[in-house]
C-alpha cells in the first residue's frame, strides 16, 4: 500500500493480454500461468521481459529486499555486469565457470565475462577503498542483473540465463566479526521470506563453488525445484541433500576379525545376485546377507574446469546407489559422469562387476569411501577376478581408502545425523536465498588486507548472501497458485485490489470508477477492469483469477438491486457482500491489515 | 526530500573514500570529481561501478524520469540486455552497427548482442499483444542497461560501455497520433530537465542510425561536449550542428551568363593561392574574387557498415571546409573518412589540387554539392589539368551534381535559415535527451501492423525517446560543479543537508546528532560528518565542499560560544547564523521550498 502513485491500473489501457492457452514451452505452472496472465514473454532460451505487471510485482521483492538490507547497515551500489578478464584471473574462476558464463571479445580483443557472481569486484572495491581494522565492519550489496549460460535454462524464471540477483558481502576482521555479520544477514533473510509472505525453509548448504564454511539456503518448498532437502521427524535438522553429513560410527575393533577370503561367486555382477548367493554358498548362522554387508565400487570420471580429466573410485555400502548430484555438490566446480565401458576398458585391473579395492590401487585410481567404511569394518567386495569376491576384507587392515567422500544416496527413513531419535524426510524445493561464510579465500586470492589494532597487516574475512529476485517472483508464484491462476500474497501482488466493472449500465461503470478513484486516492493500489465493448463479465472475472491480486471487488447486478458490491478473496472464494458507500473504508482496512 | 528513509547517512560508516589527487585517467572536470569525492569508480575502460553516493544521484535522476513518464500513462517495462541476434537481423541493425556493438556466443554457438538500443524488442512485443486501432495510441518505457562497445570511451560516464538509459516508445495508427504522441514526450522532457536542475537547450537534431523525420535533442550545456549546437541571434532557431539545414538561395537565370573557359592558374592548388592568382590574372571590375566563388571539391572514403567502400566527392563554396561530423550525421551508419593520396591516385582523372567536376564525372565518383551550389550560380573550380582551373562555370549548365548534402562546416555569424534578422551562434553540449519520430520503419521491417476502424490491416507509425541517466550524471556535475566541487541542484543531490560536527568536545557532537536525527525524522536527508579522531575541521569542510550536498550546516565553536551553527549554501557560499534550536525548522522549510 502506496499514497506515493494514487494512479489506477486501467485494464483496458494496461499492456497486458492474458492468454487462454498454455505456452508451448512452459514446463512449469508458474511459468504456464505468468506467460498466460502477460506478466513476462520469453525473449530467447532463459531470458524474458518484464511487462508492465511482472516488473510490479518484482519492484515490490526487490523494494522488500533492500529495506531488509538497509534496516541492517548494509549499503547499496552497483557494480557492472559487463566485467574485464583479469578479476576473474586471479580468483582462477575464469577457467573454472567453464562453458556455464558468457565469455566476451571488445574490439581491441580484450577478454570479457558477462558476471555471473561479483566477488571479485566486491572484494577488490572494498581494497580500493579501506584499509584499517576501524573500517570494519561492513555490508555492502546491490540489486544487479547476472547472468549464466546454463546448459539447460529451464521452468522459465527458475533457472534462467540473464536474471536480478541481491548480492550482499560482510567484511570483517576476524572469524567472531563474520560471525556476527552472518547472524545478522540470517536475521534479514528470515525478515525477507516472512515478509515474502509464503512457505519456506531454511537448511544447511554445501557452499559449492564459492569455497567457505557455514551455510544455509532458504528453499520455497515446491515439487518443481531442482533441490531436495531433507527435515528430521524429531529435532529442527534440515539440510540440502548435497549437504547431509552421514553420522560416522566409532571404529571398531578387527583383532577378532577372520582373515579375507576370496570366494567363487560366478554369475553376481550386481549386488542383488551376489547376496542371493552369499546366503546361497556361504549362509551365515546369525544373520542372513544383506546389501548393507556388501561394499559396491563405481567408477565416475571428473572433469576438472581445466578440462583435465580425472578418473575416480567411489565405494559406497551395497544398499546404497551413489548420487551424482551429492557427489557433485562435494567436488564443485568438477563436473562429474558415469564412467562408461570404453574407458573402463583402459584399465586392465578393473573387473566390471567384480571390482575391489586391490584392482582400484593397481589401476592407480583414487579411492573414496562413504563414511559408513570406518576401519575395523568387514565388507564382502569384489575380487578383481570375474566371478569373485572377497569375503571378511577390513577396512584399515586389507584395504585403506584414500579417504572418505559423502556421495550415497540419502533415503526417506535414514537416521538424523544430529539427534537420536528422528529420521530423515524428504522433499523438493527452490533455491531463494543462499547464504554463507566465504572466509578468506577471495581476500587471499585478491590480497584484501587491513591494518588490525597493532598495526599488523591481516586478511580479510567475508561473508556471501544472495537472494535471486526474478527466481522469487516465479517461487512465490510456484508455491501460492492454485487451479484457476495465481494467487499473490499481499506484500508482493502487483496491485492491492481489483476491481471488476460487471455490467453494461452507466451506474456500475460510474460506482466501480468511483470505487476504484477513492481507493488509489487512500494508498490503494488498484487494477481496475473498466473494459467496455464486447468484454463480458464472465470474461472479466476468468481475468481477474488468472493475475491473482489478493481482494477482489465485483460491482455488478447487485448495485442496482440492494445497493451493494462484492468482495472476494482470491485465495479463499469467500464472498462478501457490502454496502457501495463502505466498501472502500472496509478495503482499507483490510489491506492496511495485510 | 522524503519521509522513507529516516536513515542519517554518516560519514564515519558510509562506504566512501574522498581523494585528494585527481585520477590519472580523468579527462573532464565531472569524471574527475566524481572519483576524488567517492561516487564512482572505474571497473574498465568507460565501465564503472557506482558507490553509494553515485547511485543515490542516479536514482534520484531515474525517479524523476519514471514520475513523468507515469505521468503522461507510458507504461513501464523491462527488456532483456542479452539478446538474441534474429530481430537485429531483421531491422538489418546487427550489420550496420559494425564494431559498435558487443556479440556473444552461447554455449550452443547461438548469436547474441548486448543491447545498445531496443527499437526491435519493442516493435516485437507489441506486435505480441496487440491486434487493433482500439489498443494503440500506447507508450511503453523502461529503464535499463545498455551497451555499446565505443571506439573511444571517455569522459567518465559521458561516454561510456556500459550505461543506463531510459528509452521509451509511442506507437500510434496515423501520423497525426504520432504528432500528438512526441509532443506529450516532448512537454514530458521539459518537465524532467526543468527538475533536474540545470541549463539546458532544446536543438532540432538529425536522427543518425535510427531513420524517421522530427527530431530534437536535449543538451546540457557544456563546454566539455561532444555536440556543437547553433542558436540564433534572433529567432528561437536552435538546432546540432550536424542538423542545421543552409537555406538554399533561389535558382538563378544563366541566360546572359558567359561560357564556361579554362585558364592556365599555375602553382594554385589551394584555395587561397588560387584566389591570389584570380585577382592579379583576372582580375574583375565590379569587385574582387573571393574564395565564396570558388567551389571546392573534397573527395572521401565512405565505409558502408557491410565493409563496402565508396569513394564520394563533396563539392562546397571555397571558403568553407567540409565538416565530417556533419557528413556524418547526414550518412550515418555510413563512416567516412578523407581519401589520402594513394587512394587518390587509383582515380587518374583526379588531379589533386584541380579537381573538378569533369574529373569526378570521368571517375565514375558520386559527386553531391552543397546547397548554395543551386542552378545558374557560376564557379570557378578545378579543370581537372594541373595547374588550370575553369572560369564561369554554371551550375545546370555546364555541370550537374547528383544531390546536395549539408556538409560544409557551419560558423558563427552565418545566416539564421529560419528568420531574416539572426545570425548563428554556436556552443557546445552534452546530449542527455533524444527524441524522435521513428516513423514506420520498424514497423515494416517487423512487420507491425494493426486493424484500422475498416477493419484493413495498417502498419503502426513509432516514436522513439531516450534519455540517458547515467550520463545524466556526469552532465549534471559537469554543469553545476565550481572549483572546489561538486555542487548539486537540491533534486538530485545525494542528500538535503550535510551536517558537520566541527570540533572536538562532546556537546558539539550531541547538538550534530540531535539535528540529524530530527532533520531525518522530517525527512530531509541527511548526510552527516560525525568522524572523530584525527579528522580535523578543515578536512570535514573540503569533503562537504567535494561531495557538494547544497546546504551545509557547521555545527563548531559558535555552539559554546552564542548557541548557534552556521548555514552554508554550497553554492553561494553564503553563510547564515542561526541559533542552534531554530535551525531544523529552518532547514526542513528551505529543503520543502527546493
Amino acid at each position: 500500500m502506496s499514497a506515493r502513485h494514487p494512479r489506477v491500473l486501467r485494464m483496458s489501457s494496461l499492456f497486458v493480454r492474458t492468454l487462454r492457452e498454455d505456452p508451448a514451452d512452459a514446463e512449469v505452472p508458474s511459468h504456464r500461468l505468468l506467460v498466460r496472465a502477460g506478466y513476462i514473454r520469453r525473449a530467447a532460451p532463459g531470458i524474458y521481459t518484464w511487462l508492465p505487471l511482472g516488473l510490479r510485482v518484482l519492484r515490490r521483492i526487490e523494494g522488500i529486499v533492500r529495506e531488509e538490507m538497509d534496516a541492517i547497515g548494509a549499503q547499496e551500489l552497483s557494480f557492472p555486469a559487463l566485467l574485464p578478464r583479469e578479476p576473474y584471473e586471479a580468483t582462477n574462476r575464469w577457467t573454472e565457470y567453464g562453458d556455464g558464463i558468457f565469455r566476451l571479445k571488445d574490439r581491441k580483443d580484450g577478454d570479457y565475462l558477462l558476471g555471473p557472481t561479483h566477488e571479485e569486484m566486491f572484494t577488490l572495491v572494498v581494497k580500493d577503498l579501506y584499509s584499517s581494522y576501524k573500517d570494519l565492519p561492513l555490508s555492502i550489496y546491490q540489486i544487479q542483473t547476472k547472468y549464466r549460460d546454463e546448459a539447460r535454462p529451464r521452468a522459465g524464471l527458475l533457472r534462467g540465463r540473464e536474471f536480478t540477483m541481491k548480492d550482499s558481502y560482510s567484511f570483517d576482521v576476524d572469524d567472531a566479526g563474520l560471525e556476527e555479520s552472518y547472524q545478522q544477514h540470517r536475521d534479514a533473510y528470515v525478515r525477507i521470506f516472512d515478509r515474502l509472505g509464503f512457505e519456506y525453509v531454511v537448511v544447511r548448504a554445501t557452499s559449492g563453488a564459492m569455497g567457505g564454511s557455514r551455510s544455509e539456503e532458504f528453499l520455497a518448498k515446491a515439487e518443481v525445484g531442482e533441490d531436495t532437502y531433507v527435515r528430521c521427524t524429531a529435532c529442527d535438522y534440515a539440510a540440502n541433500v548435497e549437504a547431509v553429513e552421514v553420522r560416522a560410527p566409532a571404529p571398531v575393533s578387527y583383532d577378532a576379525a577372520p582373515a579375507a577370503h576370496a570366494e567363487q561367486t560366478p554369475g553376481t555382477p550386481t549386488i542383488e545376485s551376489l547376496v542371493t548367493h552369499l546366503n546361497e554358498a556361504f549362509p551365515r548362522s546369525d544373520r542372513p546377507w544383506v546389501a548393507a554387508d556388501t561394499l559396491k565400487n563405481v567408477l565416475v570420471l571428473l572433469r576438472h574446469p581445466t578440462g583435465e580429466r580425472e578418473a575416480l573410485a567411489i565405494g559406497v555400502p551395497g544398499d546404497r546407489e551413489v548420487d551424482l548430484k551429492r557427489l557433485e555438490g562435494q567436488l564443485e566446480p568438477i563436473e562429474v559422469e558415469p564412467m562408461d565401458e570404453a574407458a573402463l576398458k583402459e584399465h586392465p585391473a578393473l573387473v566390471k562387476g567384480y571390482i575391489g579395492p586391490g584392482g582400484i590401487a593397481a589401476a592407480g585410481i583414487r579411492y573414496l569411501v562413504d563414511p559408513r567404511v570406518v576401519e575395523g569394518t568387514a565388507w564382502v567386495t569384489g575380487a578383481d577376478v570375474e566371478g569373485s569376491h572377497v569375503l571378511d576384507l577390513v577396512a584399515g587392515r586389507d584395504f585403506t581408502p584414500d579417504g572418505t567422500i559423502e556421495a550415497a544416496e540419502v533415503r526417506d527413513g535414514d537416521a538424523c545425523p544430529r539427534c537420536d531419535e528422528g529420521t530423515l524426510e524428504s522433499a523438493r524445493g527452490i533455491e531463494m536465498g543462499h547464504i554463507f561464510q566465504l572466509g578468506r579465500k577471495y581476500a587471499e586470492a585478491l590480497d584484501l588486507k587491513v591494518l588490525d589494532e597493532n598495526g599488523k597487516l591481516v586478511t580479510v574475512t567475508m561473508g556471501s548472501y544472495g537472494i535471486g529476485c526474478t527466481r522469487a517472483v516465479a517461487a512465490i508464484a510456484e508455491g501460492t497458485l492454485d487451479d484457476i491462476g495465481l494467487c499473490w500474497p499481499r506484500n508482493v501482488a502487483p496491485a492491492d485490489v481489483h476491481v471488476v466493472a460487471a455490467g453494461k449500465d452507466e451506474a456500475v461503470f460510474a460506482a466501480a470508477d468511483r470505487i476504484a478513484l477513492e481507493l488509489a486516492e487512500q494508498g490503494v493500489e488498484v487494477l481496475y477492469d473498466d473494459r467496455t465493448g464486447k468484454v463480458s463479465p464472465g470474461v472479466k472475472f476468468k481475468d481477474a483469477e488468472l493475475i491473482g491480486v489478493p481482494t477482489i471487488v465485483v460491482v455488478g447486478k447487485a448495485l442496482a438491486e440492494s445497493g451493494t458490491v462484492e468482495i472476494k478473496d482470491r485465495r479463499t472464494g469467500e464472498r462478501t457482500e457490502v454496502p457501495a458507500d463502505h466498501v472502500v473504508d472496509r478495503l482499507v482496512g483490510l489491506v492496511s491489515a495485510g
